[in-house]
C-alpha cells in the first residue's frame, strides 16, 4: 500500500505531517536541518516502520515520487530544494516536490520553473488548520500546479488533510493563503478593537459576545478567541511573527498588482507594534494588547 | 391572552415587528410619523385584529403598559417621546418604553433618566438580524435598563425575537449593538481586501472562498456576502447609510472614554467614500467597489 516518500522539515507542522505518512504505512525518508529533531522524531515515529533519517534533502529524495517539504520561509525552502545537497539534485525525472511552507507567490514560481527545467513537477500547497489540524490529520490545503501532479500527490496528503483543492497554476495555493491572512488581519482587528471598547464600555464583554456570536458580526476568530482576547490569554496558537511574515508577503504581491489593501497594511504595523512590545510568539489574537490601557 | 400595547414607526422593521404583535393577539395601537405608512401597515395586519392607528405617539401610547419604537435615529426617538405629543406624555405611570431604535447610547441614557422622573421604565433595545429577522420574527435583542421592566417587556418581544438579553443598564444595549458593528466593520474590509486581491490575482475567488471557509478566517459575512461580493451585487440588505449612522456612534462614544478604534475609524471613511459614489443605499459589503479598478 504504501510507497516511498520524503519529507523536508519537522517542526510542529511537519512531524506531526510526517508521522501521519509513516503511520498509514508509506516508507518516509525524512530531513531536518537540525538533526536532532530528525532522531527526535525517529524516536517517536520511526520504530517498526519503514522510515529513515536522511543526511541531506538530495538523499532523502533519491528513489522518492513524492517530496513534501514544510520548512520556514522562502530562503529556507530555497536551501532545501535547489544546490548540490537539495532534493532537486536527488529527484528522478517525473518525481514531484510538493511545497507546503507558506511562501512568496513569487518562489512558487520560480521553483515550479525550475523545476520543469529539470524534468520535475513542483506543487506549492501551504495550509491551514495549525499545529492541532497537523496532529490531527485535518489540515486544509490551498494548492498550485498543474492537475496530473495534483492528482498524484492529492491520496498521499489526504493523510494529513480533511480538504485539499487545486486552485490554478504555481503560485496559486500561496495566494490563496494571501487570501486567508487578509481574511484573518480584518476580522482580528475589528475583534480587537471591539473587544477593547466592550471593556472600556464596562460591558459583560462575554455576555456580549454570547448574544451577538448569532449573527453578522460571528467569525471563527469570535467562536474560538473572543474568550482568550477578553482574558489576556495569548501563550499558544499560531505566532504574531509568523503572521506578519504571511502579510509581508500579501503586501508585496499587491504592490506587484498594484492592489490596495488598507487595512491589511494598518494591521500589519499593528503586529509590528506587538513585536516590539516583546509579543513575537503570542498568539495573532494578541492585537488587543495594544490597545488596552 | 394579549394585552394592549403600542408600537410607533412602522418602517421595514417596524412594521413586521407590529404585524407579529397583532398577530399574536395584542391590542396594537400604532403611530407612524407619515400617516399613509401607518394605513398601510393597517390593511396588511388590522382587519379583524384589535388594532387601531393612532394620531399622535401619546395617543397611542395611553393605557399602554408597553410602548415599543422602532425610528430611524436619535431626534426621531426624542420627538416621538419627548414634548406635548410625545409617548411619554401619554403614558401612566409605570408603563415602560421600549427603545428597538439603533440610537447613541447618551440618547438612552438621558431618555431613561427622562423617564424615571415622570414615574416611567424605559429600556434601550437596538436590534440585529435586519429586515429577514424582523419579518421572520428571529431578532436578536440586546438591552439595557433595570431587571424589573426587562422582565416585563420580554414575553411580548418573544413575538419577533428569537434571542433577548438584558446587558446592564440604560445604554448597554446601545454599547452592545457598538460592539457587533465594530466587528462587521473589520470583517466587512478584510473580506473587501482579500476578494478583491484574489480577482485581480487572477484566482477563482469563489473556489478560494469555499476552500478557506471551514477555517480560521470564516464569518457570517463570508459565508452569507462573499458569493455577492464577488458578483458586485449590492441592491438588498443592510444599507451603508444606516451604517455610517452606526459607526458615528461607536466613534462618538470610543472618544468619550478614550477608546482607540482604529480600523472603525478608517472604514468608516470608506463608507463615505462609497457614499459619495453613489452607493449610500448599498449593502454595507459593498466595501469592495472603492478597491475595484
Amino acid at each position: 500500500m504504501g510507497e516511498r516518500v520524503a519529507f523536508i522539515g519537522l517542526g510542529v507542522m511537519g512531524a506531526p505531517m510526517a508521522g501521519h505518512l509513516a503511520k498509514a504505512g508509506h516508507e518516509v525518508w525524512v530531513f531536518n536541518r537540525t538533526r536532532g529533531k530528525a532522531e527526535g522524531w525517529f524516536a517517536a515515529y520511526g520504530e517498526g516502520r519503514a522510515v529513515k533519517v536522511a543526511g541531506s534533502p538530495a538523499e532523502a529524495a533519491a528513489g522518492a515520487r513524492l517530496v513534501f517539504a514544510c520548512v520556514g520561509a522562502d530562503q529556507d525552502v530555497r536551501a532545501v530544494t535547489l544546490g548540490e545537497e537539495g532534493a532537486f539534485a536527488g529527484m528522478a525525472e517525473g518525481a514531484i516536490f510538493v511545497d507546503h511552507t507558506t511562501t512568496s507567490a513569487d518562489l512558487a514560481r520560480e521553483l515550479a520553473g525550475a523545476a520543469a527545467a529539470r524534468g520535475l513537477g513542483f506543487v506549492d500547497a501551504p495550509v491551514s488548520g495549525g499545529q492541532a489540524g497537523a496532529e490531527n490529520g485535518v489540515l486544509t490545503i490551498m494548492a498550485g500546479g498543474s492537475e496530473a501532479d495534483f492528482a498524484i500527490a492529492r491520496p498521499v496528503m489526504a493523510c494529513y488533510a480533511r480538504q485539499a483543492r487545486l486552485l490554478g497554476p504555481a503560485g496559486s495555493g500561496q495566494l490563496a493563503k494571501m487570501v486567508n491572512q487578509i481574511c484573518i488581519a480584518g476580522i482580528v482587528q475589528g475583534l480587537a478593537e471591539a473587544l477593547n471598547f466592550a471593556l472600556e464600555a464596562g460591558l459583560d464583554a462575554k455576555a456580549v459576545v454570547e448574544v451577538i456570536s448569532g449573527g453578522a458580526a460571528q467569525s471563527w476568530q469570535m467562536d474560538n478567541r473572543a474568550g482568550t482576547m477578553i482574558d489576556g490569554k495569548f501563550d499558544f496558537g499560531f505566532a504574531v511573527d509568523w503572521m506578519r511574515k504571511d502579510l509581508g508577503f500579501c503586501l508585496g504581491e499587491a504592490r506587484r498588482l498594484g492592489v490596495s489593501l488598507p487595512v491589511t497594511a494598518l494591521v500589519d504595523q499593528f503586529y509590528g507594534d506587538v513585536q516590539a512590545a516583546g509579543g513575537g510568539r503570542w498568539d495573532t489574537s494578541s492585537l488587543t494588547t495594544r490597545l488596552r490601557r
